[in-house]
């Protein structure tokens, strides 16, 4: 059997596992006092360039990192504005809601959201006199990549970047799968480019070769006064920080990260070619990790012989939608088995 | 200068306040233990139909009922089902997910949402099997009137409260203009048709005649469990509970709410067929209070000189869509000065 | 029968109603943006020497002036420091929470906090190094008059105000009674000390001449940002928010605010002297509208055959702290009905 | 150097953290859909004897699991009674408060609450006839050992699961030590007890040899519907959720889990005796793994130069109260190089 479900379904890279036995047996103060924490972090700020007036928290798990960042930079009954198809607005079972908060929902193109249609709604907010009564937007959320696989172009997030800066509002960018984002094919993005567009992003751990934790970035400390305080307020703090601090600082040496980011990249383009090839429509193009395809019925029966994979939706008459999620894990023989299965 | 801004511009109709000052100086208990309110409360349930296993309780106002209603009626992280254009999901700051409590939108139809539609979103939600990590449809909120002056005729109603009921899930009615709905002509609803095919709803006050206040009524008091101490957790508890008591307890008697609803609707008629008469376009067609209109903005400018109405969004190029309220202080006169400026 | 229980037990002060009565077919914009709430809140900047930098704000009612001021002011995780018999920590209902705040008590005496022990407080949270996961305290919330009728003297203001000052939060006080408090014989603190020694107060109306409403006074407008939208999303905006207007014009017309505490009092003085002279024990020396004693239950159940009171606490075995509260409405023959009958 | 700080210091028990190495490489489904946690649940409810009726969660941290269940169990403006030292009273940052629940405190003695003086508190309530606008109490938590060490006896439990019967709410005990409770010596208490007599509680994990994650179980599953969703709400679900179930099935594996409990006991008591045998007074008897002591000062400063441990409060004038913790990793060399240089 061979697993395209999703990007957890294995551990941790080796490398960082070892890591995590080599240092079980350490005697190291809670909550991300000690020194793998600072030493990851002080990575991370060098990496993104913010070393003078950024910082780097570690939480352990990306709907948390979503929920504490959104609740810290949110003044009261202001919202987030995010595309339609945003996994804070549909698969975290409400979880920023049930902090207070509406999600501003903007019609999303292929999982992105434009800057102009972003333009137009916060320009309309402010024409209507009677706006303090309706929900202010407050900060906007995109992910890269998207639930969809798409990325943004640089100047894309440089128009975006525009528009929060015009209107003084925070832009929070969700990296759970920063990694291949990163390693896309044409992208002309880069990490630090990342860190300087966005006011606050996270670096995805769990589905990018930790064993679990994200890694949230910002360039401007004071965005995130008392930040400790809330991620405990929040049940999101590890009694033993250090297990964040070591997984990161493994991750970020000897460019492990982007390994793992382009060898998922490279398995995801092998997939698609080998669908392509052989004829099947593409459900939308991405770049990344994250293939989609639309798949006869039949097909789709056929493949789960060899393979576990996600109808993407409910399944169709003749055909469905299906995903393909490819990770540092995948091997090249997974891809041909299913392949060889078509 | 006449105005047909909303149907909150004066105070309280005169038997009203007349009763309110002759009840002025009398002592009784706080908090809604007076006879009074045990009285309007009595009133109302019998009105209704549903003495026997019904609740009737006062609030100050019409966000509030909605806020503490859904805080009642909803589980942690489900959410309430409402048309986009609700009052709830636009106007009121985002008070219900102040609460915790995601708003999970339908498309709309003139204000209204379709029964068919509703059965599909809450079937695919139970076709997802990822739906453990959605927002489950809680409840379900509609308003009669609703927000564009429409009204739900008794087999829409009884097509929504099927979908609830075959779901096991709470239809709230949001009735800020209900004697306005009621009034209607072709309204084939009558207020114990809304207490039955509703499990909560309220009888607007503040906008129908009262100075303000708003009565929560259920058929089913065991769906509102310690609801006073919920009321007053949302500060929204009148220490001098008696004044909504004497307030309900004079719009209903001698038909009074039903007089101030058929006045008000007669204006607006009146208002309607005059703009129609002359050639203007309906910006949609209502039956109830409130009448939209599109018109030419030299129109609207000239009209500015001798009343006072809204714009129902932003001014466009040629032509804007207008709205116009009527109430039961509007005289036959504020029409026609109205019509004779067009 | 005479009436002691509460200073809510009747509607306005005839002048007060008789302004309502005047106003009551007037149109005028809703929300609080029509003349009389502009000219009220003048009146009370003027009158409280910050027309240059405060703001006012019309509320409805009590629980929702303490609820929202709380909300605004307190960051995320932080709490209010307020005495254990304080009004927000035993009969709101858990409404500071149910905004996400902790109460963070201390031990009052006689309902009031010292400043000598407010300080030790804040002083151990930050000397204990483990504070980043205690709540902070944020603010510091007092009530004058307290719960028990007591009131805090002009030094014990400055005090306070100081050691919120050093720390950098904001003091609040609950002026729900505030007209009998600034009434009381001995009493050196003017509603300037009030506005100059706080940086948020409310001025109670519902308990001192008003039908209901409060009205939320800061002179650092900065501390209140976007408050509007915050009173709106907690329910607590009145659509005729003329209402409240006309109310506090009316009260701060005249000295009406003033007569009404005078009047209070010296029926309380005249009640209180009553019964010291008659020997009975008083529970607590209250200079206020609130007087507590301790009454033989025999005695108390001969009252109750004129009088109605509340007992404050369970009845005793042989005797029981008792309440009488006095208003506006109380006259000498209710006093002079209650103490013949000891 | 040798730690006695706390017992989180080290990662987790050798075993479970081969396990996690061993399972590594394998893939399963996400969000604990996996057979780890199926037979890790299994098992579970096996020890408890209550695979029938009740069910098991796991969750990555304390502070969550206290949160979650608590906003689990509380219905609306219903509070949590615990005892004023209880953690999530004081070092949780006020999480619990941060979903809208209030925390009413009892005084505790010696870290536990009484049942008699549990039975008034709630009695006093229900006596109050204003009970409705205060905090009802809604749940009881204790924890089992305490903050300080101690532990209740099974009739003690039996008191206080006996009032929450009486009154029909829920006792939650929060385990995050419970390993070292139930080894205590003179512990007349079993796992199965705590299941029996609790209708929640957890299993600590984090400080009691895995790695991370706690274990809530229920003996009465209808009492956490939807558990799953709150979890994933509450940022607490572990995307690689078999990490937990592989940890939680190796530590009741072989009877680890016991085996750690007993360890880290005898260790506390040989620390213990070492320190009473040489005169040093007890700031409190615990039969667990944390042992308090009140040291003078230069005892205290010359510790310090071999060992790390926390000054239980402020440091006072010649003498301070001081707490070590033992845990599976601590070595009768650590504890007698402690001893040795008293």
């Amino acid at each position: 059997m061979v697993y395209f479900d999703s990007d957890y379904m294995v551990g941790a890279h080796p490398l960082v596992m070892q890591r995590l036995v080599d240092t079980n047996m350490l005697h190291t103060p809670g909550y991300g006092r000690d020194r793998f924490t600072a030493e990851a972090r002080q990575t991370i700020l060098d990496l993104c360039g913010i070393a003078d007036y950024g910082d780097v928290f570690f939480l352990e798990g990306g709907t948390q990192a979503n929920a504490v960042v959104i609740d810290r930079l949110l003044d009261h009954n202001d919202g987030v504005v995010a595309a339609d198809t945003a996994h804070i607005n549909v698969h975290e079972a409400g979880a920023i809601e049930s902090n207070g908060h509406k999600i501003l929902t903007l019609q999303g193109e292929n999982g992105k959201i434009s800057a102009p249609l972003l333009r137009r709604y916060i320009e309309d907010f402010y024409k209507d006199d009677t706006n303090r009564y309706m929900v202010r937007p407050g900060m906007v959320y995109i992910s890269f990549p998207t639930e969809l696989g798409t990325i943004y172009t640089r100047s894309e997030l440089e128009e975006i970047n525009r528009v929060c800066a015009d209107y003084n509002i925070p832009l929070y960018i969700d990296g759970a799968r920063l990694a291949y984002g990163l390693a896309a094919e044409n992208c002309d993005v880069t990490i630090r480019d990342i860190a300087s567009l966005s006011d606050v992003f996270y670096i995805g751990g769990t589905k990018c070769g930790a064993l679990f934790g994200e890694a949230v970035v910002t360039r401007r400390r004071e965005l995130l006064p008392r930040f400790d305080s809330l991620i405990k307020l929040h049940g999101a703090t590890l009694a033993k920080g250090r297990l964040l601090g070591v997984q990161f600082q493994t991750l970020f040496t000897d460019g492990l990260y982007d390994k793992i980011g382009k060898h998922a990249v490279q398995m995801a383009m092998r997939l698609k070619n080998g669908f392509v090839s052989k004829g099947y429509k593409l459900f939308i193009d991405s770049p990344t990790n994250q293939q989609f395809f639309i798949l006869p019925n039949e097909v789709i029966d056929r493949l789960r012989s060899v393979a576990s994979f996600e109808l993407w939706g409910s399944r169709g008459e003749q055909s469905t939608p299906v995903r393909f999620v490819t990770d540092w894990s995948t091997t090249e023989s997974d891809i041909d088995t299913l392949l060889e299965c078509l």
